[in-house]
């Protein structure tokens, strides 16, 4: 895939049309930042993802790391690459000025974050994981953590990870079983975590372990847990690594994809202890992983788009290039006249441009503080754009025929690289059950409502806009009806403990399809009105127009299945004893 | 996948309750063969496949077989399987007594077929392809072509290959550029074959490939096709192989999945020519390939059947094992108690039920010689039930979580082999065009029309249930007025010349899950009928109330968004210059 070209245009329209990243930066007071800057950054990070990452993302596949005496070794390549992502500040885009960061928007350093995620998923997952551990402690760190973490976390210099997960423990965190024993101004951690990412490498000299314990009193389950920081190497009085702390990788799993990305299985303590510092208060840590878990989520469904983009980038060149048909002059031509491969590539572009909007509109959501959108998007930008790039890596290699079952092609890779992003970071399940849970049943479904309320100002203008978008618009109106049915029935149904849990990852599609929909209608009728305008490029504008219509024309009909599930409820789902399967 | 069970209860309802198989056999003359010996057969074969063949299906999956200075070397213990596999007589089940055969009904074999490739896809391969070089040479080879080589292709002996694809020749099979010049009584062939299954291995002392290539004299495009019999080891005075032949394997696929299956390129005529025989007449390889093409292609629907249960047995053990809810007291549970994971369950319980229920029904209709439903039933039977078999299997891994993505756990295997499905033997985009086109537009729509009618009189008596049913009954009612639709739609739009293509996948897909609809509906009434009587054991029978309701009501309303995406038409799909991708 070293062919990667970021799609700038597409950036840049959601930016201004549905963002409108211009009045988000004077509202928050940057008056520094406005499109043009961001433009301007866009097309260096494109650079860098085209020139430097994207060509080593097959080495990642093909050359994985390796765990050795001196720990893990990773792909031959990235440790230059990232030493340049350093270089050119781009580990500091977001972060405080006060820790040496640029204190740029949140969305501009989701759009950013797309370039190296779509070039490069194993890669851009190390810098991921430090974004995460840069929030957890500028949110909850004391000052001197702060301090002593913070630059050379932000810098790029030192990487983080997060430790969560046990072999016992997955979703279910309660049953931690690490533990932290206070020991002066530290606490001595041992045990073991699996599954994590960029846990060790040779990139940096420190990593920052962020590590979920017990401490020896703690009450049980999941308001026993602790949050503390376990450096790989223990700063000396001049804040430089020094000593080795007792935390080692002990081994790499065998994945079916992102395979650059080495996924360890952490021990800590083996020699007596690993010492780590506590961060905030004792047995808050589960609440603190809540605060960087929007982020944190937000960040993998923007994985979901990054890997479709790459498949459909991929797809589309081969489509372009294979020649198959032949016209009754003897000619021959390439795949892509064919419908059924259009179909294909329709709903991959459709699908990434849905996604890359209700990606960017959830980021900015985040330098507005709206706090409760925020909330309701999250587990549909994690839960909806996941499983959708599902289907469009899998369309990626259909494309390719024969070929794309073949690993030296490519587009397989992107289909295993995309299998992780409905498992980790809460599995679809668990982003479905925290959208009718904690982001509707709670607050009696309100701020769904006032999602759909906004919804409804939209698609009524789009349905004024009659002509070819008369069916889209007619499926953008039903698909509303169908999120308010489902809304209502789940307020309904609460009397059925089940229903909830059977009906979660039906509702939850129902909302991303919905979404989707919503902005490409936004973005048709922002689209027309440039064009109506004169202004802005009429190739690209009219390429919006298609896709806005095609999404909702061939997309959003599943709102109605998802809706018919929804509302079938949960007898036949449970009507089985478990011997019976 | 050691643990594999074959579900030969379910087998056996389909075959007594949905196939009549005792009635087809009385019918057909074939009066030994009824269920009592099927089910020993059945039984006997799943005692093979868990004892022998499961226990290699990961063994494959990571020893490869190996291409050196002799050939392909097959993954150790498959020379061992097959052997077996050959000594008790599986591979002479379905064929003609004349020549070793044991003239098993198709369905019947397709039942056993089953088994092999559930237990291991890869291994199974190998003596599928050879079924498939039994029915080209039985169909047109000259009598002394089949006395030659019948007999030990029909008791495995010796396997056979399918040499299609070339680099350029793909779908396209006009493209193809393989030559054979006469030569006496024999023809030379030379050009290179790729994605060669089983093209070559240790397992039996001869392999015979039959080679599409064309004459020098022949027309251009699909009509200079001609069909050959390229053996390994040309034949001596008495019949045994004897002389090698130019034909070698000369390079390896390094693929996504099926790792135990050797995907050779095959080089033809590097040393001046292999020898081949002409199979049937000049010039009508195409159309001999077309004889088989059904078989062939409904024994890739049955894979997608097969990977898709096996897929389920592993998951389904995993939720009963993973220990990860607490009750209020502090006692644990399984995750096959959370609603979201039995919807997962369910979905791929009641899949694989429905695609078993559609194989053998299709499978049957060879039986009876019911030419025009066997031609309709082919396309749906591969192009929905390898389709619907990738999200079957990748909810097999979804409900391993984490684990589903490390490759020890085993399901991921499954999900990479299923991922070959949708592409060989004709992509889903062929088969729906060929359901849409040839099968459908060509007859007026009559032969869909009469599986509407037979449709329309089953869900009538279903919707006379009531209780329960009601609301599965709803859906199958609308699913076939769907389906009702959709005909009419694509017959009335043959002016839009991209209607077909552009309406194909989304058409074919409404019909499979309306064919699985429509046979689970039919299971169920069959199962409350033996309930009401008091037959067969109730356990099982409530389980496939549950599953065909669960189906019903969940999987059907599909039928509605494929309909409406069928309905928009090719023009949004068609609207972008190639240039505006």
């Amino acid at each position: 895939m070293s062919d990667y070209k970021h799609p700038l245009t597409d950036a840049e329209f959601v930016l201004n049309e549905l963002v409108q990243f211009d009045q988000l930066c004077a509202d928050a007071g940057l008056e520094d930042i406005n499109s043009e800057l961001a433009s301007v950054i866009l097309t260096e990070a494109g650079k860098l993802g085209s020139g430097m990452l994207a060509p080593l993302n097959r080495t990642g596949d093909l050359n994985h790391p390796v765990l050795g005496d001196s720990g893990v070794q990773q792909t031959e390549g990235f440790a230059e690459a990232y030493k340049e992502y350093v270089e050119g500040g781009w580990a500091t885009l977001t972060a405080a000025e006060e820790f040496g960061g640029q204190n740029l928007p949140n969305v501009l350093g989701t759009a950013v974050n797309e370039v190296w995620q779509t070039a490069n998923l194993s890669f851009a997952l190390c810098p991921l994981l430090s974004q995460g551990a840069i929030e957890s402690i500028s949110h909850h760190g004391s000052d001197e953590l702060k301090q002593h973490y913070l630059p050379k976390l932000v810098s790029g210099e030192w990487t983080g990870t997060m430790n969560l997960t046990e072999s016992d423990a997955g979703t279910d965190l309660a049953a931690v079983k690490t533990k932290a024993v206070p020991n002066g101004d530290h606490y001595l951690i041992t045990g073991q975590k699996i599954f994590i990412t960029w846990g060790d490498h040779q990139m940096t000299d420190n990593i920052l372990h962020l590590v979920l314990a017990r401490l020896p009193d703690a009450p049980a389950g999941v308001k026993g847990i602790s949050l503390f920081i376990v450096p790989k190497f223990l700063l000396d009085e001049n804040g430089n690594p020094g000593e080795r702390n007792d935390a080692h990788a002990v081994s790499l799993e065998h994945k079916l994809g992102i395979h650059g990305s080495p996924t360890c299985v952490m021990s800590f303590g083996d020699n007596g202890g690993a010492v780590g510092y506590l961060v905030g208060e004792e047995n808050k840590g589960l609440a603190y992983m809540f605060t960087m878990m929007n982020h944190a989520r937000q960040g993998v469904g923007l994985q979901g788009l990054a890997v479709s983009e790459a498949a459909y980038q991929h797809a589309l060149q081969y489509a372009k290039d294979r020649i198959q048909g032949t016209n009754k002059d003897g000619s021959r031509y390439p795949i892509i006249r064919f419908p059924d491969v259009r179909r294909m590539l329709m709903t991959m572009k459709s699908g990434t441009e849905a996604m890359r909007a209700l990606c960017l509109v959830a980021a900015a959501e985040a330098d507005r503080d709206n706090a409760a959108r925020i909330e309701l998007l999250t587990p549909i930008v994690k839960g909806w754009v996941t499983e959708f790039a599902q289907e469009l890596t899998y369309l990626g290699v259909q494309i390719h025929g024969g070929m794309g079952f073949i690993e030296e092609t490519g587009a397989a890779q992107f289909y295993r690289d995309a299998r992780i992003l409905t498992i980790y970071e809460g599995t679809t399940g668990i982003q479905a059950l925290d959208l009718v849970g904690r982001k509707t049943l709670v607050n009696g479904g309100e701020s769904l409502q006032a999602l759909l309320d906004e919804m409804t100002a939209d698609i009524a203008q789009f349905e004024s806009l009659g002509g070819q978008f008369t069916l889209a618009a007619q499926q953008c109106r039903r698909s509303l009806d169908n999120g308010i049915a489902a809304r209502q029935w789940l307020l309904d149904s609460a009397a059925d403990k089940n229903a909830p849990g059977s009906a979660c990852v039906n509702f939850m599609m129902l909302f991303g399809f919905l979404c989707g929909g919503w902005l490409m209608a936004k973005s048709a009728m922002r689209a027309q009105a440039k064009l109506d305008a004169g202004e802005g490029n009429p190739e690209f504008l009219q390429a919006k127009l298609a896709t806005a219509r095609f999404f909702c024309e061939h997309m959003l009909p599943r709102t109605q299945s998802c809706l018919a599930s929804v509302m079938a409820g949960s007898d036949s789902i449970m009507q089985l004893d478990e011997e019976q399967f």
